[in-house]
């Protein structure tokens, strides 16, 4: 008879494939959604609920590698659906598969904390308040990368209206503003590029130059080619190479833009995936600007010296993952750095795990699926840990190694490369 | 003393280059301009009125090619103004060079007629409708190729409405309605792409392939590389290969994308000039459908047997010019080809010219400064007509030519190549 049991903690899109995996396991198993429904981001961002979506998301990857493995999308979608065909998709999936059984919505987790026997407390909290004290032989994170907006300090002698993207839903309420957008990862050139539709102006704060690439290269979804067998053979240094001359056919110079260039090697860094960004450049919808210098009531001054009035500032400058319920916030060392074993396992804390806390180049969903299976193989015994100072040197190379590739910022941290990962993830890796 | 005076038709970006040329040479004109402003369609895009315009619509072709060669675009403008920046140049230009004087706006032409002593005499009438009558050495015709709306039949059986682009302005009273968007030049897929922020679904109907370019490759804007004497080196075959080997590193297989590969080799046919389209069937926001094969009250059915219920159909089918005022319509062949000497002189209209009657790859502006400057050469007699069995000669092989790179299609038979056509009409050419 099994004595383990597991809180999975969120349902979004790595929530579910850990739920999925831990039922094929034969696992019993919980699973705590904040939300009213399952679906994550996917499907706060259509509900004008305060989070990381927004009415124009759509995947940056493809909906063949993003989709489950073993239930495709429908033919009918396109290559990139929008947040709703896949919320659709993400609650179909738990549907057909039993899994929303096992799923609790509305439920908040105040804590969770190991006990003298090690088990595991969870303690919930129902959408009446109600508390719910539980017990379990593990636990599994899996609430997301997008919990506290990263924002800037500085503008406080701005007399405009101030937000972080994580309250940003839709372009209707900016129609005939000047608004700034700050940022150019992803979601920053995708919030300019719908505020072009009615804002009077917009303009982009780029402080740092990034590598921007379209959805698809060669008509290929770029995560399809990342999937592909021989681009893993090109190697970093080959890949790069390639990538950065497919990337000048298409947009040459990035200071051809406005743009800075950017600071890095390809692949040191996040990319901005964008197939608009730079013709709404050229076409004048969107005005690049660099740094901000500072703010003086309704101006704002960039490193450049040039200035502009604007009524909105929007910061799309990101997110920290955030464990608030977890003993001093989760397994980080003193920079900030989750340390983790296989970016899954908090060494520490035997029998925390974490899902879906990785950024790799290519679609998140192959990388859990592995995951998920290997965490089912970590409760049901199939994949034996290794001792506790064997898994904390893994971290630590693991660190060291990132460090040397995307520098030290604690939030690049996450950043995996997809072949060589799930490869140390694949069944046959399992001891 | 001269005996010659000019009277030019239009006075969009073709005619105002003319009266720049003629009024360079000295030459006395008047410029006869059917809107209340001079700058064409580029001027109408912006105020409602119908025409081919909207207000969407950008250059195509970079400002530094598209603007006249002695006044550039402002230095704040973008790669590719909108229609509102570009209307503001011109008038500016208009207007700096004194030629304001010379244009009559608000009059529209009722005929044009050679009278036996070889004089042009020109019925205008005003805004208010009082009728002009006046005689001219020459009439040089600039009032461009976007005349008459060309709109295919068979929608009869279709309950929704129809409309061609001409009467479309934007996307505002699509909202929510299902609308389908019929053509794939580069107006069809600005409409289209238009309608995808507000309309319920926007369907692209797509009968012939066509090759698909953004507006940059390599970051240069694809009529500046056209411009490049490098690139004319290539020659045709050259430039196709190198043209397709590059779109095919941006965006693949146009299949890909549910789209027909097109039915002709690159250059056999004008380009569709878009960095959006491809994107947005990629994210499910126009489904392309092949060509209609009938209508059934609201439902349209198409070639692969898929039909589906729409609100609207936006005829984006395309302009033919049309000279009402001309004898017989202008000079055509049985089929409908203009027949010009050097696409400018109506050889059996002796004093009758053309310009702006061209469809170069690459920005119309160098070449109607030089068709300009010419025409201003036949006028003062710099230029000398050959004899009117060479000039039928040169038409006939110019036609013959089209026809082999082009089809037989009349509404392509005003194709140039832009080097060896700007070459001919270089000033070290002029006998």
């Amino acid at each position: 008879m099994t004595d383990y049991s597991v809180c999975v903690i969120g349902a979004g899109l790595s929530g579910i494939a850990v739920c999925r995996a831990l039922d094929r396991a034969g696992v019993p198993f919980v699973c705590v959604e904040r939300e009213d429904e399952v679906g994550g981001m996917w499907g706060q961002a259509g509900t004008g609920r305060r989070g990381p979506g927004y009415a124009s998301l759509h995947l940056n990857t493809s909906k063949r590698l993003t989709g489950y493995s073993d239930t495709p999308m429908p033919a009918d979608h396109p290559t990139h659906p929008s947040h709703a065909q896949f919320t659709e998709y993400l609650r179909g999936y738990a549907k057909e598969h039993g899994l929303l059984d096992h799923v609790e919505t509305g439920t908040t987790v105040d804590s969770v904390r190991r006990d003298a026997g090690g088990r595991w407390t969870v303690v919930t909290r129902d959408s009446g308040g109600t508390p719910a004290t539980r017990t379990f032989s593990h636990v599994v994170v899996a609430s997301g990368l997008h919990q506290d907006p990263r924002v800037p300090s500085g503008h406080e002698g701005f007399t405009g209206e101030v937000l972080h993207t994580i309250d940003y839903h839709d372009s209707a309420r900016f129609a005939g503003r000047r608004v700034l957008v700050v940022g150019f990862g992803s979601s920053a050139v995708d919030v300019a590029g719908d505020l072009t539709r009615v804002a009077a102006t917009t303009l982009l704060s780029v402080r740092r130059g990034m590598h921007v690439t379209p959805k698809r290269l060669y008509g290929v979804p770029i995560d399809e080619i990342a999937d592909e067998p021989w681009y893993a053979e090109l190697g970093l240094d080959g890949a790069r190479a390639f990538i950065q001359r497919t990337l000048w056919t298409i947009h040459g110079n990035l200071t051809d833009y406005g743009l800075p260039e950017p600071d890095h090697e390809l692949f040191s860094a996040g990319l901005t995936i964008s197939d608009t960004i730079l013709s709404q450049i050229s076409h004048g919808l969107i005005t690049p600007k660099p740094a901000i210098a500072g703010f003086d009531g309704p101006r704002v001054t960039f490193t450049d010296g040039t200035s502009h009035d604007v009524d909105a500032v929007i910061y799309c400058t990101g997110y920290a993952p955030r464990f608030p319920f977890l003993p001093g916030h989760g397994p980080r060392d003193a920079t900030g750095r989750m340390r983790l074993y296989q970016r899954i396992v908090a060494v520490d804390s035997p029998g925390l795990m974490f899902a879906g806390i990785v950024r790799p180049v290519g679609a998140i969903t192959r990388i859990v699926e592995l995951q998920s299976r290997w965490i089912a193989g970590v409760v049901t015994g199939e994949v034996r840990l290794p001792s506790a100072s064997t898994m904390r040197r893994e971290i630590a190379a693991y660190l060291a190694g990132i460090a040397g590739q995307y520098g030290a910022d604690p939030y690049s941290t996450v950043h995996v490369d997809f072949a060589a990962y799930a490869a140390s993830l694949r069944p046959d890796r399992v001891s």
